[in-house]
């Protein structure tokens, strides 16, 4: 069976060792708490006003403070910082959490689309930092990708044997 | 929509805020890495020779050394080792990662028999962390009930309609 994490690799274009390279230095006491804030509002404010109705209307029935507030408290938590999004939310279950969004190729290509946008905009987050985000980020995108796509390929075959196989 | 965690909470009768008491100490700096490996040794040791088949066959396709170390890899990544799963491995992604395996009640039950188990006989392992961590597993534990019945769920109601819906 091939991994997601391969399928992740593959259709990303990103090594994994590159997708890991957030991990060479800490990234969160590098850059502290408002450069993560200033990102991920920066960000949602690019997804919120998306010229393309089917990226933005994915985002439609979630609050966007909440939703700014999950996505830099979770990178908070995996760039070195304290565990902010596991003490007020629980586990971080990336592909379970996105279970209920269309995690579609071509709308991760769309989301790292406004994320690149996003860090091109950061004036305080500097381009060794950002090509580490970047890596991260696109292997991440595809991650999910795969993890939907494996979920949508388990209900074609079979409700039951896939939940109960041994 | 009740949430995964209000549901991990109910069925596990353990409250949201004992279940990230493990954050309230760094865990990893007072046990050490070979606490871990010795738990989940000892915890994987008790699984594979469960006199229960039917709990045991759920691990039947799985390598014991490789449960093992993905095991403490992640213990020690929460509880505030180094992220040393995410590194080898990728996202923790506990949902998605337990998707193949029926994660049912009785199930989740017997895995905290045998955890429960492992901590009782662990002498490396104080009271008060003891404590910490059976509240953070049985939470996890039914959190990830939660999670695999939710995507039963979405089986039942139409593949299309629940991963596409805005």
């Amino acid at each position: 069976m091939v991994s997601l994490e391969q399928k992740a690799s593959e259709w990303s274009g990103v090594d994994p060792k590159d997708a890991v390279a957030i991990d060479e230095i800490n990234l969160f006491e590098k850059l502290g708490l408002q450069t993560f804030i200033n990102l991920s509002t920066n960000f949602y404010n690019r997804v919120y006003n998306d010229e393309e109705e089917w990226f933005r209307s994915i985002f439609s029935n979630s609050n966007k403070e909440e939703a700014i507030r999950n996505q830099y408290e979770f990178f908070v938590q995996r760039m070195g910082g304290p565990n902010l999004y596991s003490q007020r939310k629980g586990h971080t279950a990336l592909i379970g959490r996105h279970r209920t969004f269309p995690v579609t190729h071509k709308a991760a290509e769309r989301w790292l689309h406004h994320m690149q946008q996003a860090l091109d905009s950061a004036a305080d987050i500097d381009e060794d930092s950002k090509t580490k985000m970047i890596n991260f980020f696109r292997h991440t995108a595809f991650f999910l990708v795969a993890g939907v796509e494996l979920k949508n390929q388990n209900k074609g075959t079979g409700c039951k044997n896939c939940s109960h196989h041994h």
